[in-house]
């Protein structure tokens, strides 16, 4: 198995798709989204067969190459060289069971919290505020009830979790005191509903330290 | 209808505009203001006939170049290809009713959380800080009364709403969990405003977390 | 009187000062320190014949050139065009009662809150934090106590409150819901010691708002 | 003794140390985590004899080049010219008693305020969350005990105190009111192991602002 950058043949989806997910990537770990080298990223290249692009294990995210990725094919099978994210199984079950095409992975001092002070609810209810509406398909008036599933270090009873609490219409899901995923139809869409979803977690943890309730 | 970026004239006033509104939101974007594609901004080109650019609908504004940008006369008419944003009515009604020539809106933590807490008031007031000499033909003594109105997904009654509540002096206003819209006879006075306006806004929550009033 | 950018002749102090001082206030810029065109930064080109080179009133500090600058001499005579800000007297007062040949002034929420909390105090009291001994000729065991003044819209009035109450050995001061002014013997001198002084004040800030004394 | 930059040969092995911990400054400066020159970066270039590439004292860390640094052997002794940091001896004890090949230390306000609330208990405790997991060596269910130190003047007492009270897993030890020292096999294992005890110190400072403990 050969590495993406030693290759002598580029693919243009992977080298288009790589350099989207790196500026997203950069601009995710100045906000201080993504440190100590967490999170990771993917985009889907082909449904038919099953075949993704996803960050390695490890890479800082703040400035990502070509080498900082892996093809990942059914199952987690790797198509080419480097050791892909240990969550990679979370990825193959969000574009197994939503429309995404890209799925992006967050820690932020927000998510975690939120994650924690409403884990017991097993959700985020988040309403009533102009942002919401980027998310797609909602309006002002929805209500957002962003799903918390438990922690794990197995990946696959991780992903198992998540398959089963997956919210049918909020592209999101937090994972109890580690992160936010968050995914869409698009890159652009995928980092969309990550800032969407991180201007509400931390605007309802502000409400909440002033009393209020969201 | 052609679109800006395609057409093979460039008008040196849409360009320039557009620039330094590429580069006012960037500086924005960084800021965390416009999270999520949301905000928008316009320049006013010509008052008869009414002309403005403004944003399309739901693009990034941590990078917008001349195809992220669209003509619109009065009404909201297209004058060039693309989707104005769905708030250019609010625009159009700060033109009319302002000396603008400038308008920025941004959703940021501080005026969502200030609109919320202000609501029942009507208004914030803001007084006895240096930084209210920024806003224009403002003195240190000046008491300034920043309007709240609800927000509203139908834009025409958010238009309206502005319209009725707009304040003679304080060039700027907050939608009700929502964000602010801040104006200038210039984009440099916009630009000033809105910072101007969101230091406030966050200096009089920091004061209210501690327990004093402004 | 010419402007300093129109000049054919370029001194090399006068440029070699606005650079230094551009790239402060751009970082200071950055934090958010000097939003909505406030603040003002001002070098000592000469101390007989007295000549500093200060900004302009009103220009945004995230991107000064050689434009944004004056050349100005004694009681604030104009030595080049444009309007030098209108804080250039205080910059006198501590040029003529401290060693400084640089005076930087920042806008920052930690600097108004801390002027706000302990306004009848008179002062500032910070102490036991390694952070000190980035001020010159101090240790840590040393106890800083950083004087806060009235603000008036006077300039006359708010540089002869600075004159009376300026440390003998802290380089800086605050003044009331304005802002904090730093210097030192060298450009850098003052940009340290306004990171400094605004690292302890929002480290004071923090303590109190978790009920702790400094 | 000449100077690194002045020097006409240059060791690949100090320009690509000085280079990577010169990136790695600046981005740690960006996020405030070294105001006003303070903190210090060192890499071990060799083991036996000993020396080490560590920054010259009271440098701006935005913005390092090779002559901000100085090569340095047993016991401090300098191998070129320049004022190494006065904490240099506190890196000789890292490397001589951890695997460490790089050690960062920072001042951050979530330090500061860690190392005053928990200095009785003589460390901080932190568990249960994901970042953990990227500590070199930890899972998920650890606990990790990041040791404080009572500050000193005296470099040589400071280092002592941490000879004394270095964990034997934890990579980082936190000095009271003053900063984190964090280390790893690698400047890449470093800047991450900063990166997460930092992340780390302000989720645990959050929690209890809540009133939560972690």
């Amino acid at each position: 198995v050969e590495s993406l950058h030693e290759s002598r043949i580029r693919r243009l989806d992977v080298v288009l798709a790589a350099r989207r997910m790196a500026a997203d990537a950069a601009w995710f770990a100045q906000r201080g989204w993504l440190l100590g080298t967490c999170g990771n990223l993917s985009c889907l290249l082909s449904r038919e067969p099953f075949e993704i692009l996803v960050t390695l294990s490890g890479r800082d995210k703040s400035s990502l190459t070509l080498e900082d990725f892996a093809l990942v094919g059914r199952g987690c099978q790797p198509l080419s060289a480097g050791q892909p994210s240990s969550e990679t199984l979370v990825h193959e079950v969000l574009y197994d069971r939503t429309p995404a095409r890209a799925v992006y992975h967050v820690h932020t001092l927000a998510n975690n919290l939120m994650s924690r002070l409403c884990f017991e609810q097993g959700q985020v209810t988040l309403q009533g505020v102009e942002m919401i509406k980027g998310l797609e398909g909602h309006s002002l008036t929805d209500t957002v009830r962003l799903p918390i599933v438990p922690n794990s270090e197995d990946s696959k009873a991780l992903a198992e979790q998540i398959r089963q609490h997956l919210s049918p219409t909020v592209p999101g899901i937090l994972v109890y005191q580690h992160g936010l995923y968050a995914w869409g139809r698009t890159p652009e869409d995928a980092r969309r509903h990550t800032e969407v979803l991180e201007f509400l977690l931390e605007y309802a943890l502000r409400l909440r330290q002033m009393g209020l309730e969201d």
